[in-house]
């Protein structure tokens, strides 16, 4: 009934989408399995996309050829390019998607794609044939066969939700969980473990009085996500911020004796930065207020996301909590928030390929990893997605390092550190964050997809013209020099201090106070050139210049540990051998295989003595 | 919680839908509560409104102020007006629509609605208080208040799918059972029953090969379900034909040892009209070949929906039978075709307001009644809608007859003789059917709707200047005369037979070969009328002068009938004195009481002598 697949891919979340999407469009022959083709690609928590750490992964899916920036860019309703009062690597461009709009779009554009099949079921076990993935099994009994197998299931494996004292199976609400897999998996010798993820009730626009709230507009100027020319966003909408406060706590609290994340009915473990609201006025006891981020969930729904509510309390309790918050006093709510338990499977299981140790073809992508978060699920998706195709046509792994990607850290720091709690991106988590910029993910990544045939070669012209125009810029800018006659005036009137001999535009830009804005303005030589530069390669010549000091010094550091980071290491080494390392390092070596020396590194448990003796062994 | 409403309606179907609305835009204070806000008015099977029958009913919903006109008018992307070549009592408006589009409109017009409230759950019980319904219980274990309640739990009930031999719980493939209401009302002393339905397998569109089919366009000239000024379909897109043949029949038969209907595993009855594609080379062993239209499901998707192919079998079965067919030699499959066993409740148990009669101010409407297909119960769901309305404003009934609407004809064979198989609407199931017309449902139904405040006064003020301007027109074509001289050469050259004296433009429009287009060449006086009116008054014109013979005697026909219609009964009355009545009919009507002698007469079992003896007993 079914072709032989080069790839199946289970669950059509963000991860597999992408995971689909990508393989496809490296040639493979894709079949994308899912319990609802009605609901490809749904968000399952809040409207938005990007933000903070998350916003540069949603760049690099995109310079990767992607489809998260795409998709996020012509379906947003609201841009917003956060932290742009800090430096260039904090940069982080965030959107409002309209929820339908968004997963109606990816549905559209994976049906598209020649190379991607659908089929509508629940899949509920995997067939293996010598220790390799060659099939899956479905709850009709079917068995579709494939070269490799990529597991999304997201939240849904064993998925039991819970609010207040009710608890009951499901994926999502409304939607029936996935059974079968985990005990599959366990069977086949997999760990598995359980977390928790919570979201907040939704609230009728109708009932808000919004002049208690402040009104969070858009960007004057909205961006984009995608390197290609995507529309930008027109006719925004707002979001609006108000407040708990101490009436709101003290009803939060009547309902903690039924809380199921107090009362121990819940045992998988939450995020613990992106908490309950029970939990925050739990932990911060001292804290009076908590922020509260009311946003629209589409363009033309009345419904609206009470993002920092997340809770499982009892649904009553939700009601008259939310009615204490300014605002608030006449809310109808839409849905009550809840909590979901699901299996999900330490990742440090996974080569970095995120291929499975225990099973040859077998992949695993998103939630499933207990990773939480949209973007950290796609990109996951796309990687895993490349690696199957690169695997079935026997070509390279394809894997990102540290100083390349956010999406490098995801992954190296799953597969290398696991998590106990859902793992979301951050900032903090990057060593290299001035090189891991937003503005220059297409420089870093769109090269190496389209060499191993995903960015399209547009891309990449388009890419390659941004890097040399703005390297001429910098050359340029070394050689146009100002006299001190011309510009001490101008410079003084921006509080700049005023040239003593003269000097290039590039010793002037290195100036905090001044941009390329200023010199525009006194370098009629610099403004010709400037108009025929896209803003895009200007601000790279700009960054590059301002932040030269910091960049060159993350390129040091990186190179000296991706020195160490390349030696590899034989996965069938035998650490117990080496028994002047420490006991717990052989014991985590020996459990996790590094495939190098960078990554043993990283092994918490592995300390910088234990390395030094792997260095000796390995003949450094 | 919640505040008490006027209605709750259970179920976002296309009759709680229907109903929510009519009750709201009426004034009622509505609270929708259904399992899935995303799934809000989701088209299950066909992606087609409209057809013989359903499309008067379409027509029907929209002159009463309904929605579902106006909802397939924006969202369609083919439309033919079925049977145009025969009388115009047979034309049927039919589209196909875009299933998403279909789902989100609704969605949208429904928040549109100030007093149409929301909340995502499942329904598990009713709260009855002296024999009334008060509220209704839900999974969380809340407890809604309101005057009535309204069930629209479609094939819901303790769903039951079926593929092959494989049988799981499901409302719909991907979407949980209800649990808990049909127990209830049980418990009540309703009595339910069990029926089934099915739906055939989405194929990808990428896969088929359209030369070997029979395109089917659209009209040349679309028109509209709707009596607004909703826009007319542009861009249309083709269905398909082509035919199942011997080899196909003979793959389907291999199946038939595992099929749940031939095995007896599903006990519930299936549609008779509408029967599965096993069932037909069952029944009509003799029929070498079924016809098989190829739709597609949206103007963007590449999903097709293989209609005239709906099936149980199991899914490889589907699959290599699909193979068989012209166009499908290399079929992709998105979903298989499944059958779906579900619990109703017999309409006999219901008042023509479709309360019931067993406990007040609750009301049932659409498949949950043993209907099938979405007019039927989109139809329902509105005159639910509206009788819950005005029983909670101590207003009066609002009951259509079997000569003033199909809705009419439904809800009183519903009603009165009930159903033992999947009710669907034909033309040949109203007596009255010249009368029920789709160009007239506006004349028909808007006044008594805008009466009682649903169709609003534009309406009512479009169709009075429209009734107004067609029989002035009837007026005017009787005062034109026309002589022979000036016409008979035109008549000869279109096979009409010459005029001897001179006559009339009415007398020469009653003759079959000539029509309001021909005359207009021939008229000048009447060519300056015509173009001051619209094409649906001329044509309203038209049809009455031409069928004046058949509608006239509907018309006596219908009063007749009326006279006895309207003899009301006492529900009270003790049928069981009546010792001359046959003792099947004291039986019925004890079981039924009718509410009037119209409605005695049309219960099976009750024989014209039967109503003979009831009309002496009542004084007539
Ligand atoms: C209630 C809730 C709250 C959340 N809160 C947050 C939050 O606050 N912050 C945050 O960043 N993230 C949150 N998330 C997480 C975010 O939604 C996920 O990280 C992201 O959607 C994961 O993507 P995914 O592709 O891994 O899985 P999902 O988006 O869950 O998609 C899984 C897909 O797999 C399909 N599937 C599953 N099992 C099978 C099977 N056996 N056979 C066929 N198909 C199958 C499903 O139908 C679905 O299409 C929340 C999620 C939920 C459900
Ligand atoms: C598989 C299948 C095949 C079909 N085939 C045909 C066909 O060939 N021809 C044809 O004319 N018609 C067919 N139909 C029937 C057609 O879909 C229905 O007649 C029509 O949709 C009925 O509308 P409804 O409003 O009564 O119910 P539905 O459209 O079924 O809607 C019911 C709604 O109620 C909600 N709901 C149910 N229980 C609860 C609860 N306890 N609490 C809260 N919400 C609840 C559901 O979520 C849903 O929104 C088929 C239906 C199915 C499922």
């Amino acid at each position: 009934m079914f072709p032989k697949y080069d790839v199946i891919v289970v669950g059509a979340g963000h991860a597999g989408c992408e995971a689909a999407h990508a393989a496809a469009t490296m040639g493979s022959k894709v079949l994308l399995i899912t319990m609802n083709l009605q609901t490809i690609a749904q968000m399952s928590c809040n409207p938005a996309m990007g933000g903070v750490a998350k916003g540069q992964i949603v760049r690099e899916i995109d310079a990767l050829g992607g489809m998260s920036g795409i998709i996020s860019d012509e379906t947003m309703i609201q841009f917003r390019m956060l932290n742009r009062s800090k430096g260039p690597a904090m940069w982080s461009p965030r959107c409002q998607s309209d929820r339908q709009k968004f997963a109606e779009l990816w549905r559209y554009k994976l049906e598209q794609n020649p190379n991607v099949d659908f089929w509508q079921e629940m899949v509920t076990g995997l067939i293996t044939e010598d220790g390799a993935a060659v099939g899956v099994r479905t709850s009709l009994g079917l068995e579709i066969k494939a070269s490799s197998i990529i597991l999304t299931n997201g939240t849904f494996l064993n998925g039991l939700i819970h609010i207040g004292e009710k608890q009951f199976g499901g994926g999502r609400a409304g939607e029936s969980s996935s059974i079968g897999i985990t005990a599959d998996l366990v069977k086949l010798g997999f760990q598995s473990g359980r977390m928790k993820t919570g979201t907040p009730p939704r609230v009728d626009q109708r009932s808000i009085n919004f002049q208690k709230m402040e009104e969070q507009l858009g960007d004057e100027h909205p961006e984009r996500f995608s390197y290609t020319d995507t529309n930008i966003t027109t006719d925004q909408k707002s979001c609006w911020i108000t407040f708990t406060n101490l009436a709101v706590h003290e009803e939060l609290k009547k309902g903690f004796d039924k809380s199921p994340m107090f009362n121990g009915r819940i045992q998988g473990l939450g995020p613990r930065y992106c908490p309950s609201v029970e939990d925050k006025i739990n932990r911060f006891a001292d804290k009076d207020s908590h922020q509260i981020f009311l946003e629209p969930e589409g363009r033309d729904t009345v419904e609206m996301y009470v993002n920092g509510f997340s809770t499982s309390l009892p649904e009553d309790i939700q009601y008259k909590a939310l009615q204490k918050i300014p605002g608030f006093e006449n809310v109808k709510m839409f849905r009550p928030g809840y909590a979901i338990e699901y299996d999900f499977f330490p990742p440090t299981q996974l080569y970095s390929t995120l291929e499975t140790q225990l099973v040859n073809n077998l992949y695993f992508a998103g939630q499933i990893n207990g990773t939480t978060g949209y973007e950290e699920a796609g990109s996951q998706g796309l990687m895993a997605g490349i690696n199957a195709h690169q695997k079935v046509h026997n070509k390279e792994p394809f894997v990102l390092k540290r100083n390349e990607a956010y999406i490098g850290v995801l992954i190296d720091d799953l597969t290398n550190k696991g998590t106990d709690e859902p793992y979301r991106m951050f900032t903090s988590r990057a060593e290299f964050r001035t090189l891991l910029r937003q503005d220059n993910a297409d420089i870093r990544l769109t090269k190496k997809s389209n060499d191993i045939g995903l960015a399209s070669n547009s891309r990449l012209e388009k890419v390659t013209l941004k890097i040399k125009s703005s390297q001429n810029l910098i050359t340029e800018l070394g050689k146009i020099k100002v006299e001190p006659n011309d510009v001490n005036a101008y410079l003084s009137e921006n509080k700049s201090s005023q040239l003593r001999e003269k000097t290039t535009l590039h010793n002037l830009l290195k100036r905090p106070e001044l941009n390329l804005g200023n010199l525009r303005e006194i370098s009629p030589e610099l403004e010709t050139i400037l108009l025929t530069l896209t803003p895009e390669t200007s601000q790279q010549a700009e960054i590059n210049i301002k932040y030269e000091r910091y960049i060159e010094k993350e390129v040091t550091m990186a190179e000296k540990m991706n020195k160490l980071e390349n030696l590899s290491i034989n996965p069938d080494f035998d650490y117990s051998k080496l028994t002047s390392l420490s006991y717990e390092a052989r014991h985590k070596l020996k459990e996790i295989k590094p495939e190098t020396l960078g990554q043993a590194s990283r092994i918490s448990g592995v300390s910088p003595a234990d390395i030094s003796v792997l260095m000796i062994f390995l003949g450094r």
